[in-house]
């Protein structure tokens, strides 16, 4: 495929770090984890899309380039009116958040969930499906300045981290922050409440009680999408084609692009990316598109 | 009920010590959470039961007595070859052992559970519940002199505590010991691995690095039965009465008894439970029956 949109996210920052290498079988040198553009080949056992095709896709690296090769059960079409640079910022981000959410934690109707580092690509995400499947959401953001911006994708309360007890109890908890975060949400947690551990940069350690679990029924778990089979992640695409990309297609989520740039200046790109400070993804963009 | 068998369980100890009250409406001043024993009267509504039945339950409290009264809804037929003392010892330490390994942790058959500390009362449970299930067992029992036992209960492989490393990857941990076994067996879980949490005499508070949680989507979890709602403990007993009253009465699983001594005699029985080193359950019988 010919790539037209190429988000950025923590892992290649990570990866470009030496802390994250793309998993055997990806190019270890090119990253880049989202992509979308323009099917441009197919193999001949190929029957899902055919060239000219638009299509979208989580990949195991490499996809921040001109040219990439997608398995096309891992694929996602594209709907007709998300522009390239959104389409580039959807894989990652969305699957993350759903997959965390509704496959590994099973969130429901109704329920409360707090989404914790709700102002990055995850977090933006995770509150917008949790709210669109009729969750009450409580959002954590530290930087003041972004909290109103999270409160609009569908948040009934924007806390300061810390202030968790604000809200809940909680039935389900998205944690992208790490240690801290999880030790400030396990006193406000709902009967059989489900904690998935998606991002740990604000430290991976801590003092769990397990007596504590026994009473709530509470479980605390931890999920990665990188290092899933080439079957597991084609499970993914199915339901991220069933559950979510109709309603990216009907406009109740929406992918916040915060800037684009030209692939040539993937430099500039990471610089404003490692800023934070931002709501909404960075995306290389091919510039003769 | 008339009661004719009344299990004791590590429980009845801690509520004895101050520790554990039994939860509001049951009898505060009289232990016992297991019971088993002849219905001699039924209220108007009562459907399920009648005069001469032959039920065990598990209770909220008030258990070792000779005459206590049973939801219904929380009642099992107890089958004809049972003896009063295998059924006044079985529904608390299979119902909690069935809950956690099967309802909260989604035990199928051949995956690999380890049990720890199987020798109890409900790793005894926990052992032939999963072997019967067709699961591939390792056990971890720290008297060496009962590990030839737990082995014939159905275990594969039993261990010494701290040699957890020998079996696995496990895909479940049946957790009855606590903090020291739980860091024991975290660096031999499966991918997608469920650990759940049942007692935690050895020590509650554990050092947990999240970011390994990650790598293996693993997930920690606690439970316990007695503080559920009414319905509740109803839909846990109408998975005992589908799932694992068959297989009692079919001989798939047994109810090791160790002693019985008449209810006159509990201070005896509780020394005697407090002694340790027994496989299977002390029981308080109705002498005169």
């Amino acid at each position: 495929m010919a790539v037209r949109g190429a988000g950025i996210n923590n892992a290649d920052l990570a990866q470009r770090a030496g802390q994250y290498p793309a998993p055997p079988g990806w190019p270890q040198d090119i990253p880049g984890m989202d992509l979308a553009g323009e099917v441009v080949g197919v193999g001949r056992q190929v029957t899902l899309f055919a060239p000219g095709d638009r299509i979208m896709a989580v990949v195991g690296g490499g996809a921040q380039a001109t040219l990439a090769r997608v398995d096309e059960s891992h694929a996602l079409a594209v709907p007709d009116d998300l522009s390239w640079p959104e389409a580039g910022g959807f894989p990652e981000v969305f699957t993350t958040a759903y997959d965390a959410l509704f496959t590994q934690a099973g969130l429901r109707m109704g329920e409360r969930v707090v989404v914790s580092g709700a102002a990055g690509g995850v977090g933006t995400a995770g509150v917008q499906l949790a709210a669109a499947a009729g969750a009450i959401v409580t959002a954590t953001v530290r930087d003041a300045s972004r909290r109103d911006a999270v409160a609009a994708l569908g948040a009934s309360a924007v806390l300061e981290p810390g202030h968790e007890g604000d809200g809940g109890p909680y039935d389900v908890v998205l944690e992208l922050v790490g240690a801290p975060s999880v030790e400030a949400v396990l006193p406000h947690l709902a009967t059989g409440a489900r904690v998935v551990v998606i991002g740990v940069g604000g430290g991976a350690q801590v003092d769990l009680n397990l007596f504590s679990l026994m009473g709530t029924r509470a479980r605390i778990g931890g999920s990665t999408l990188r290092g899933r089979s080439r079957s597991e992640k084609a499970d993914v695409a199915a339901a991220m084609a069933a559950h979510v990309v109709p309603a990216l297609a009907a406009g109740r989520i929406r992918v916040p692009v915060c800037e684009t740039f030209p692939l040539s200046e993937a430099q500039a790109a990471y610089d404003r990316f490692a800023e934070g400070a931002k709501l909404g993804k960075v995306v290389l963009v091919d510039a003769s598109a």
